[in-house]
């Protein structure tokens, strides 16, 4: 019993969301307390876009920071700008000047020809190199970051196997070209209680739960024999309960050389009946063997529908 | 019994202050012996901002002295200094030029005009860069270094099971909005013999010694069954055996993608005695279950109160 | 069984090609799906040479581009060109003022001396430092990814015990002069039924399948008992059945401290019939044991040849 | 039997010195083969000061190399240089010049005033950052590689149980202040058969081989009970059969956030007979338990000297 509950609590005062998105994030939220906003964790997270538009406003926020505060000292400070005394030109020669400094390039037409500007422009070089030191770590961290592009099918199967046992499959790929070892999977069932709304999880036993290389695909299969949580239950069940099954996958990555984990769930809507997956891979001219990735969610019905007892 | 002691010991001449502090720190000291003090621990572990004033102290130690050492060799050799020669405006002169040398900016105005000012600023130029480098190090370092920002409930309360059976239990829950994947416990008794002063330590069981996801809030439960160490334990004695729960957690963070650890210990003082804790967790409108870390601490009185035996 | 499927799959319409290379790749294709390859692991993984070649490349590439964009803007913006004003000679004064942008060298005898020239030159002073700063992580991430050299034998053979009982063994030494600890090993039999052309695993038990260190050369030994599933075989089964035999070897690096990886196999062509194996190491003058990596290939036939039933 | 062999080899063709030293390094040399010298793994284990050697000199060959280039091509392609031309001022100016790109400063006093020399200095300015980001690289490799600092006895010593039960045992202190989680420890018994020079290995079961924290001393003893391969043997026989006792530890590090290991041997020498450890720790007026690290070798004779049997 012990490692089965996802720690999501138990006692619900009404039916929640699905407990894990396709994306391996949780449904849940924190309220109150020392929150403390990890800003590491936050930049090392967003998508690329995002991130790059953070570290260029970020580095035009400061840049134009210290412009100003050039300004303020008086163009005076600044021998070698040569350009006609407007507010913006001044500004966008500060601005250059504050940039060749932050970036340590200081080409030296223009320079720091008074103390302030001299101290303001030693600032601003110190805080320029910490900055990129940091940026260094940032983009270290976000590449080197151990992390699974498992492909899971879209859909999981309710199928049978050739002696009639009733059984629920699902197919992973793997999208990189990487090989991970020693994969491993562990699927859980959470149903409510249709009556209390309370939550309760099982573990679903997988006929393998663990492969030594994962280069190809790799179909999981939970047998429903009479030992199984989900025996006996038809599909009206599987709505009626908010039937969702969460899978944890956890590998040695080849390239990372670390361990990466991927988690995804399947709602009774994602299940579908009556169904067998068409093989994903077949042999080139070459003697290799080849996974087709758009081929992974294709089913197909089962030559005769028995209703799993 | 073999993973038990926490190599603190067992004979005391006296008694000793609690073993674990909130923060997880360990009160044990060290005396004599080749004791090797580590500056990157030192560095990687301080607070941000003594950190922060440690670059500026050392950034500014070597500026000044670079500074004091082109002072020596003479203004002659730093053409483009056009300031009038005092003291002061040397010393102010020769530290922007060093910075300006030390950050790798190089404006120009002011360069080595001299085989001796040459060499200086090429040694200072070599070594700023590789203290940027050493910085860049530090910074990855500490904001790479995977730590768990758990919140215990401030205290651990003696409560009851429905069938009348006393427990020990405490909460816990995760301050940060990341998923922490099979989060273990481990939960230690320390005691202190009345007579020698002798500390023992005994294993805890838990009810549930681990959880798959820990999205949200735990509560780690120990049934005091005969079996337990704290059995027919009153709350004079717990004060007399100076006892000491002392907590273990260890789990997977998804973010840093490594293990995460958590300590924490609660003395006789911290234990509440014939509570039971408030549920801190509800569902929002949307159907998400949300924690509230404020109301993990709040407890309220058991129904009636009848003595664990 | 469970963890004996390399996920390569079993039932195949033809004969594959070896599953495993001797460098430890797969022979295995992706198709399809949303395939998102990964320029850090790319990066990370490639040869040296081929990496000097992308960054000289990638930096050449960039710089022509600015170059071109400050040819755009006009000579006049970039006042301290002296040479004549041809195209080429145009072009290579503002590929070395890029250049000297790009790696914030920023010498000044030619500067942006245009608000285009200077929000240009900021630009790529940006770009420049986050290109190094990318650099940086990619160079450490190359260096610091653990990678075992472990040397196998060239052959595996067939060989004897001295109660008759027949084995199979090859033998391998660390190529490196570091330590690696706890190194455990498990080897798998592939075989393809020469009817249907599926293929199916089988685990080879070793005489001994981790070692504490590994300083030296370790011979590793499956005897071929009546449990052994290479029992009774003969040398034309090996071929019929596309015999491969696959190694997977996991220990500690003492110096990246971390898990190191290797694998390798063996098939059919590359087993040796009745061989042994010749001592590979000795002991110097001094005391110290030696491995001599080149006689890690030398094996003798058996003193007499009995047929492995 | 699995583990035991340290991989060492067994049959010798005669004695060999101590297996491990007392830094953790193994006497065991390679020969011939693809032998690899792995620059990265020599540059992060080799002392600092060797470190800082060896950059300096590379910063230095680099510049004096470039220095003669920019000679060759001629001080007219250097404008700025005003000294006298000799040959030794010339190498300064160039050298200067070269240190000023490569550390990327580029005051521009002194600039490249030919395509020559505009692209000689492109390419160190280019070789310079890349530089300077493997120097990044291989500091943070350096600081943060895991390692322990565990004290050890320096002699191990065979002692008595109350009970009379004959002991091996030996102590361990953290040198660091920071904790050792979880910290297990593994002993072996190396001995070298007098008539066959054939070695061999036995695991030495430990009364408690692992401890939940390691903050103080920990002692860890053998019990010399009739089933150790100890048992029987008197002090020569330790000296004739090369008796080595190798101690492996390994631990969290709570600062490192990673396993560190450590190792260490006893020969026969350092083995001291009829002693016991004098108590290393005490508690402080305020109550803080502190260990003595320079008492962790003091042992004082047994009361009376049974011989062990």
């Amino acid at each position: 019993m012990a490692t089965l509950d996802p720690g999501i609590g138990e006692k619900f005062s009404r039916r929640t969301k699905r407990a894990i998105n396709h994306d391996g994030s949780f449904n849940v939220r924190r309220r109150g307390g020392p929150h403390r906003g990890d800003p590491y964790q936050w930049l090392i997270k967003m998508d690329w876009w995002p991130f790059i538009g953070v570290v260029v406003a970020f580095f035009s926020l400061l840049n134009v920071g210290f412009a100003l505060a050039f300004m303020a000292l008086g163009l005076d400070s600044l021998p070698g700008v040569t350009t006609p005394h407007t507010w913006w030109q001044d500004f966008l020669s500060t601005l250059f000047f504050s940039i060749q400094t932050f970036t340590s390039v200081g080409y030296g037409h223009v320079y720091p020809g008074s103390n302030g500007a001299g101290f303001l422009s030693s600032v601003e070089a110190l805080v320029g190199v910490l900055t990129f030191a940091l940026a260094t770590g940032l983009l270290y961290g976000r590449f080197s970051r151990p992390t699974a592009r498992i492909h899971f099918s879209r859909t999981a199967i309710i199928s049978r196997r050739a002696d009639g046992t009733p059984c629920l499959q699902f197919r992973i790929a793997n999208q990189r070209s990487n090989i991970l070892i020693d994969l491993q999977a562990r699927v859980l069932l959470k149903t409510v209680d249709p009556l209390t709304t309370n939550q309760s999880y099982a573990l679903l036993p997988l006929e393998r739960d663990a492969i030594s290389f994962f280069p190809l695909s790799w179909t999981l299969v939970h047998d429903i024999t009479p030992e199984s949580p989900l025996h006996g239950l038809i599909m009206a069940d599987y709505e009626a309960r908010d039937v969702e099954i969460i899978v944890q996958l956890k590998g040695y990555d080849d390239t990372f050389a670390q361990d990466v984990h991927a988690r995804n769930s399947y709602v009774h809507e994602e299940i579908e009946w009556h169904r067998r997956f068409i093989r994903a891979y077949e042999v080139d001219d070459d003697g290799t063997p080849v996974v087709d990735l758009d081929r992974l969610h294709e089913t197909e019905a089962l030559p005769e529908i028995p209703m799993p007892r």
